[in-house]
């Protein structure tokens, strides 16, 4: 007998970091901000005028696309705005990904890439990172129909240069190539020039990191016009209304105080240099992080009696249990008190595994 | 050559209505509730602890879902929630119609059911409503993928009975079956008990309307928990954090003040039934509304001529180019004060135009 559940579509869905709420909690998992978002978000909130939450927001977020060109130095109609980076780069893959040739990302990369693929059905392919987690340039130029690249790539914190991405966009001229940025801030680089040269490039970023905001779902995109317009497209033909009247305010004010981003950005630098030097000493390796994680492993510990332990202490880090990195743990950057307390619990958990 | 444009997903995106911005305004074309968010919510934001919002959301939103269960009756993983009910109905049209036979909803409706369609390549097909605005039962009970029905329809604002929805469920236990209540609440009257006899009827309600808070872009879906899973399955691989810590806190504080609803639901339904008569003593007809709108037709001034003079004077209604309505106007019930100063208006452009 025929049923509902015969059109079901099924999918693998992903999953994402566990968010504990404990008093006493370190959560190194989800590669948030450790510090709070800047006064003049806090200022803009409190102000804010309730009764407006009546009406539907602007669909076109016109307040924060304007607030992000100008701080870009960009026009407005240069920027796309989605509920998060997740919410953009889905929205990139539906509009951009349509080729019967499969797409390129690394088999070592943001875990969502493969989801979205499979949920829209869009062919893929994976080229292996090489022993050192780096890009190998020339697994992408074969012919495909787009290319995917985080960069910084998480969950390696590795960053590839400006002129390897030139290369793989110069092979790629007749596919959408996007970068996604999520991590950028952290590593004092960004491919956001590349947009004024490529018309087939485009740059996503996040609210979720260097910004403070993860709770307010905000990231968009940067390309040129006709790749933003072909989103928008799409976007109206999903939600037209897709951002809160509060995340447009808040993300607007967020940019208005560069100097408490850049603050927060240098502390959380700051305290990765120390965690990396600390690491050492315990002795995990791991790629020179541009990122605000350490994705680590140690030479005796196995991670998962690491992750274990720590998990009991309440000590929350990331463990995937994918091929290849198994034995690496990806740690978030805390404040410096966090990550204090993560190296002497972690240098006791190694002391009695030994 | 080949270019990326060749990979372009091309789409008629849909046209939301317009958001004019003016002091002096009276905006009566989006269905907005022309009254403020409860005080419940007022506080709930003033008192927020802006330092969570470097943190995720919870994915599940797990504290709106249990406030919507209660105040409903209802286990929370019968609950599903989305960036509006628009994000909703997409996830559902994406989860339950993978048919190859059409799916079936009315040629007059919500006129983002065929572009998300379009979108997700689903087939479809139109039944015309009646000359009374009325679904024809028999119309679906052909063979088709899944079935659509906005109860009250928009833009029409008319109401079909629960005996009307048992049978077309009735007909189709083997597809999935959505009934949109965005405007529910005004009706008196919801199908939300079917979804305890039949395992393939999903409600989706949403707070832009009868909760005054469409800027925080919150919808929901109810049904048994194996259509609220398969949903969620997608959800969690398109967006695993969909709504903001802000939209979680404020949807479960308006579901705390149950008589601000009540009252506010009230008013808007006096000020409706005021401006049916009104509007009939102008030489208006329409269909008895059930909703925040009155969707009406003059004996003999053109709805262009009365859109266009009323846009002149600040006064947004809505008009949609649609076949058989094209001389129609869809009315948001606003305050009563606004709703005098429409008619006024409105009397004076029928007086001009006779």
């Amino acid at each position: 007998m025929s049923t509902w559940r015969d059109n079901l579509r099924t999918i693998e869905p992903y999953v994402p970091g566990e968010q504990p709420n404990l008093p006493d909690m370190v959560k190194l998992n989800t590669n948030e901000n450790p510090y709070p978002p800047s006064p003049k978000v806090v200022e803009t909130l409190k102000n804010f005028d309730c009764d407006s939450l009546r009406l539907y927001p602007d669909p076109n977020s016109q307040v924060l696309a304007d607030a992000l060109a100008k701080c870009y130095g960009l026009q407005s109609d240069q920027v796309f705005l989605g509920v998060g980076s997740d919410d953009v780069l889905a929205i990139a893959f539906m509009t951009f990904f349509n080729s019967k040739k499969p797409i390129l990302f690394p088999d070592i990369t943001y875990s969502f890439y493969d989801v979205w693929a499979e949920l829209f059905q869009i062919p893929y392919e994976r080229p292996a990172l090489d022993d050192h987690f780096d890009l190998i340039p020339e697994d992408y130029y074969k012919e495909n129909g787009g290319v995917v690249i985080a960069n910084p790539n998480a969950p390696t914190g590795v960053l590839q240069s400006l002129d390897f991405l030139r290369d793989v966009i110069e092979h790629n001229r007749d596919v959408v190539v996007i970068i996604d940025e999520a991590y950028a801030d952290f590593s004092g680089s960004s491919a956001l020039e590349l947009t004024k040269e490529y018309d087939n490039v485009l740059i996503v970023q996040t609210y979720s990191k260097s910004r403070s905001l993860a709770g307010m779902r905000i990231g968009y995109a940067i390309g040129n016009p006709e790749l933003i317009r072909a989103m928008n497209d799409v976007r109206y033909s999903y939600n037209s209304y897709p951002m809160t009247r509060l995340s447009v305010a808040l993300g607007a004010a967020a940019l208005e105080d560069e100097a408490y981003f850049r603050e927060t950005v240098a502390k959380v630098i700051e305290t990765r240099e120390w965690t990396k030097k600390e690491l050492k000493r315990l002795g995990f390796s791991f790629r020179d992080s541009q990122t605000n994680f350490i994705f680590a492993t140690h030479e005796s510990v196995p991670a998962q009696t690491i992750f274990d332990v720590l998990r009991e202490k309440h000590i929350f880090v990331r463990h995937f249990g994918q091929k290849r990195i198994e034995n690496y743990l990806r740690i978030s950057i805390g404040t410096q008190a966090e990550m204090e307390r993560f190296i002497r619990e972690t240098e006791q958990i190694i002391a009695q595994n030994r």
